[in-house]
């Protein structure tokens, strides 16, 4: 089953995000529209604000306060992802040209500083403040996590608690928030926002993984972007740590820098892909799966979670 | 009398918000922290913060609240000059390497995101939804003049409205902002905390026109930067405009480029300065800080508006 196929039943709420996100992003200024917009376009699973409206369906679900929480967190993503290509250098995201490559590094700085602002704005129209206060740690977990990756870079001493560390702020803090913050603007007790907590960060746990993975076994056409490219920018992720623990291996990996010629990268790639390290990375990712499905048992029955049962077996097993 | 003689009677507040602004940026990452001190200790005047406190002396003032107002933002300022920093390539603040000259434009990024975060996690502390709403619409108003000042660098053929549109944006509208919030936070009412944002937005324009005649007439030393150094970077601010009434003037002010010589520059200052540019450039600010004092005079005597009375005059009025 296609991930949009399941859930289809929040069709007309999901085209009223769309519609909101577009119409969010309405500046008198006609460069920041368009930048904003190219990033709107590239599109993405919108899986965050999937999340949201879920969550909102444990408690009392009104579209119109849920979709300022799910519209906002697609801006807050959108926003890291275009300062994330600055620091990435990314020519390419999802096929398309990256902010920072079609204008440069200072039109992305304030054009997410921008999208970032516009999501505050919508928050402000939830008025439960423990929302607010959620939001705003997360967000300085995210933006610290940001700074320590630029750190880990081509650091090849870090270990496995270094990557998950990482990527927790990366990316498990947003999807656990987005479940939490859905559940909190529904008016779910704390009890039950706080399992969908955990739910989000283990899905985005497992989510994060299996992307990392794919960076090393899918085609330049799937991912959109070279295949190969984290390890090319010094970004150590799961399969170049698991097949760090053999010397041969780990001696080649730490000979990759940012100048390497493509068919020397595409070598390496071959000994991790040998070393077993994929397998492994597919075994830690479908741990924090059976975690997330534990969570989700402890949640009262119905459609909502169903879907999210699907969803999180669908990331956490896609190949592709 | 020095500024800092005006507000004497804060002393021990003010020293609350700055042991409050060290403690606040203590990040597990030490890159982050130092890049964020770095920035901290630069100093400043932390007008800002003044305002706030000063502005709640109009209601029920209690420091343990107004703390989070005024630190909030302080943070939000400091977050927009590293920013700002890396817009402008400038390696000189206050006589101190910028963030992004010490580190990098990357690091000046996220340090930017990261005390920005900070500074929303401080206001969720305030339990005001109205005070949430105007500070995200201000800073969405912010980073739409970020992407404009980009766009407005050596275009000649601006005029007055643009720049005072840029410059509102630029700082007026977080002075004002600054005024409200602290009165808001203290419990004052709508009719006066919309006097007290008029009161700090007049001000923050006469402050922006000075700080931008400045650039032209003070020196190196006491600017802590090059002085011509908005012209050089293409910033046409209210001296050049009127300059640019003349057309000889214009001719030559037209002729700046990022890598014109000094001499070059400092004979177009030379044009600019004995244009009258100067005069009017003052009488402009003069304007705002009429303006300013105007509004004061419809709030209640306190020793507030005494002391906010004579912050506007000192800044309206400062010729170094």
């Amino acid at each position: 089953m296609k991930l949009k196929m399941m859930y289809s039943f929040l069709n007309s709420d999901i085209n009223i995000i769309e519609k909101e996100l577009e119409e969010t992003i309405q500046p008198e200024s006609l460069l920041l529209k368009q930048a904003s917009m190219h990033t709107l376009q590239a599109g993405g699973k919108r899986i965050r604000p999937v999340f949201v409206l879920l969550a909102g369906k444990f408690g009392q679900y009104d579209i119109h306060v849920m979709k300022n929480v799910a519209v906002a967190l697609e801006l807050i993503h959108m926003a890291s992802l275009v300062h994330d290509d600055v620091i990435d250098d990314a020519d390419l995201r999802r096929g398309q040209p990256t902010v920072k490559s079609k204008w440069d590094n200072k039109i992305a700085m304030y054009t997410g500083d921008f999208v970032f602002a516009l999501a505050l704005e919508l928050m402000t129209n939830i008025e439960k403040s423990a929302a607010h206060k959620i939001l705003a740690n997360t967000i300085v977990e995210v933006t610290v996590g940001e700074i320590q990756q630029i750190k880990d870079k081509f650091r090849f001493n870090q270990n496995l608690r270094d990557y998950l560390r990482r990527i927790k702020r990366k990316t498990a803090l947003l999807i656990a928030v987005s479940c939490q913050l859905g559940a909190i603007a529904a008016g779910v007790d704390e009890f039950f926002h706080k399992k969908l907590f955990r739910f989000g960060y283990y899905v985005g746990m497992s989510y994060q993984i299996i992307d990392d993975i794919l960076d090393f076994t899918s085609t330049e056409k799937a991912l959109g972007k070279p295949s190969g490219s984290d390890l090319l920018q010094g970004n150590i992720t799961a399969p170049a740590l698991y097949a760090m623990e053999n010397d041969v291996v780990r001696a080649e990996i730490e000979k990759v820098h940012e100048n390497m010629a493509p068919e020397e990268v595409l070598k390496i790639i071959s000994l991790i892909k040998q070393s077993g390290a994929i397998e492994r990375s597919y075994a830690l990712s479908d741990r924090y799966l059976e975690k997330a499905l534990a969570v989700l048992e402890e949640l009262p029955e119905n459609k909502a979670k169903k879907t999210l049962r699907d969803i999180a077996k669908y990331i956490g097993r896609r190949k592709f």
